[in-house]
């Protein structure tokens, strides 16, 4: 094949194998499925060397492009991290197959039985940026709820990637299942993307994950559906009914513990009710953390060392160690600031007060609502899901984490003996 | 107000009040919202005048611009028809409410009380053409299932629409819900639906209802993400062991009951084994029915008065008394032909060999897939929805005839006691 491919022939090719083998592992047992996932284990296991090799290169042209050290950090295979990958894999071995799982509608007037059955999505593109990890993450989720992924990662883990998803499709053989259903994008020619988030004859699903840039790229671009999380700005609600010692404990947490991740919480609203007693308490924790603070007046009137907050605080997305501060009315001011900046990610209420706690979760719309606990725990592990493909901040679909129930969809099953409609 | 304002001004304005509108009625009760139901129904009621009256001038418009009568009689309203709308309002007051439904997930090792919560999905933007009962069939599913729909009819229907919504609004005033609750997009102006599909920010969904043409344009155009029903290519597959009666009842009703709906049958496959037997007792009664048949050359070897089938047959949604008919060698050839040409709609078997049914209930994919019935069956109402706003022929979200439930999410409820993460 020496011809030059059109980035959109080269798509369409990927899509058409993609379309075909999904119609195989659609129909694949459990057995099966966990039968791949144990040979993908394997031979990631023997393919060590050759893995530390392709990353070798990547770290070294990471380096000549003077990537950042916490950009080379987060591309970095070793032994530990390698380790954790596989036992990553056996772990989805043991989550609960989604596919074929049935919800009787029960018997309609005429006779016909009805019921709903779980079944894949099909073909799912799945765009993401550096860690080579997400390579093998969504590879095996993918497979284990019966899909065909084509993966993306970004260029900067170009070769990694190419040796993880050479491992996964030799597993898919072992198991003899076929390998395009895991496979991956070999050029970083843009358009190749932009021809398969077109592709809707034969591609389900784009889940993009990585910066709000991209997602809204993709998202602009696309005919076939996107799965999008574009930000997380997360509120802590510290209600006057509050125990004070719990809240100052959770939104601590909330903000330090990793700051840089999407259901960190980025604004802390406080009652003004016990703003005087709660604001000292909780600024002077994150003082000591190294926490910049962004507040506005009234909260400045009790703690003035704090930077003066503008409109931009309330929606931003620091991922950093800044926090916003703002004093609210009560329940119906912090509900009303929700509404206006929340990004739909997670919201929490610290409070001792059972009404409020209720018109909180009732009220305040995103896809986690917490009552006294820490914005961090909205994660498909945290919250039983077993693993995560992505977070969705939209509400089709899916709302929230996604794990593998959320990689499928139900079609109706019709059991007749002969109805016809009159 | 006298100025002039841009489509995109006036878009925003729908999206923002609907958005506002969108949080009062989320949180409605199931007896706020079937109140206004009723007062919706009586408004309806004491309002027949001035609907036959807007009515007419749709009617004498249409007249005038020389649209067939088959568009015009779909644009009449009557007292019949009305009445017809207004028993649609009340029955859906006895559908259950799926807005507060909850799913225990059960507790975490750490204590957290993880549940699903059904909600709303928000603002929801309906496009459609020139039934005005489509108005308030939408209207009133959306205010059940808590949303604020924006409604944009076909401009034939115009008045007719402006009545209808301006009789909602009261409806919801009487009940002491928010007009904004349900809109109308009040223009012609194209570049406002424009506008309004790619206001993301405000508007959670687009349901285009229409042609192939409409809906691509939308899907191509849009941001908000769109529910795709393209088309329904429905085959009935006749297998060696049917019971011919009944797959002759089946094909017969599949096709004929109704040919210019999405769920009618497009292609009948039979079974080699059997098509010497069956191809003369079908074809014969849709020859007596004044069906086209367009076959293949196998079938015409046993009916040779069929027309020849072109590859375009196999894709051709005919929405009329013409049936493709091909000869196939067996299950799995049924199967691919049906990977190959279904548009993911409905697929029926007529069977008596039960592993036969089991393998193509699995794995032919569709919204839905039925065995020893008529396609006709799929359809919100028959499979016990209760009510349908349309069907979903993509698997994102719903996959199948959309009724109260598939207009809601889950959110994610977490009851903590002060857990923070480690």
């Amino acid at each position: 094949m020496n011809e030059i491919q059109s980035s959109e022939t080269i798509a369409i090719e990927l899509a058409r194998a993609a379309r075909s083998a999904a119609r195989t592992v659609a129909t694949a047992t459990t057995e099966q499925k966990n039968h791949a996932l144990e040979a993908i284990a394997r031979r990631l296991e023997a393919s060590q060397g050759e893995l530390l090799e392709a990353n070798a290169r990547d770290l070294k042209a990471a380096q000549e492009a003077g990537l950042s050290t916490a950009m080379i950090d987060r591309l970095r295979l070793d032994q530990t991290r390698i380790a954790a990958m596989i036992s990553g894999v056996r772990s989805v071995i043991d989550l609960p197959d989604p596919v074929g799982r049935r919800e009787s509608m029960g018997p309609r007037p005429n006779g016909l039985e009805v019921a709903r059955v779980r079944i894949p999505l099909g073909v799912i593109c799945i765009i993401y940026e550096s860690r080579p990890n997400v390579t093998v993450d969504a590879g095996v989720l993918c497979l284990k709820s019966g899909n065909a992924p084509i993966l993306k990662g970004g260029k900067e883990a170009f070769h990694s990637n190419g040796a993880l998803v050479r491992a996964m499709r030799a597993g898919l053989e072992d198991a003899g299942l076929p390998a395009d259903a895991i496979q991956a994008v070999a050029t970083s020619d843009r358009e190749v993307i932009g021809a398969l988030i077109r592709a809707d004859e034969y591609v389900d699903l784009v889940i993009p994950r990585g910066g709000e840039g991209l997602i809204r790229h993709i998202t602009t671009h696309a005919t076939v559906p996107v799965i999008q999380h574009y930000k997380g700005v997360c509120h802590v609600f510290v209600h006057e009914a509050a125990d004070l010692d719990m809240a100052s404990d959770i939104a601590f947490n909330a903000k330090v513990q990793r700051p840089g991740v999407c259901n960190a919480m980025e604004t802390l609203l406080v009652d003004e009710t016990i703003a005087a007693w709660f604001l000292p308490k909780i600024l002077e924790r994150y003082n000591q953390a190294g926490v910049t603070v962004r507040a506005d007046a009234r909260a400045r009137s009790v703690w003035p060392q704090a930077e003066a907050a503008t409109e931009e605080d309330w929606d931003a997305e620091y991922l950093d160690l800044t926090v916003a501060v703002r004093v609210v009315g009560g329940l119906d001011a912090a509900l009303d600031h929700i509404a206006l900046h929340g990004s739909g990610h997670t919201e929490s209420i610290v409070t001792e007060d059972q009404a409020a706690s209720d018109r909180f979760l009732r009220e305040a719309t995103a896809s986690c609502v917490m009552h006294n606990a820490s914005t961090r725990f909205n994660d498909g592990f945290e919250l039983g899901l077993g693993a995560e493909i992505g977070i969705s901040t939209s509400r089709l679909h899916a709302f929230g984490p996604m794990g593998l129930e959320e990689l499928t969809t139900r079609k109706f099953v019709v059991l007749g003996e002969g109805q016809i409609r009159s």
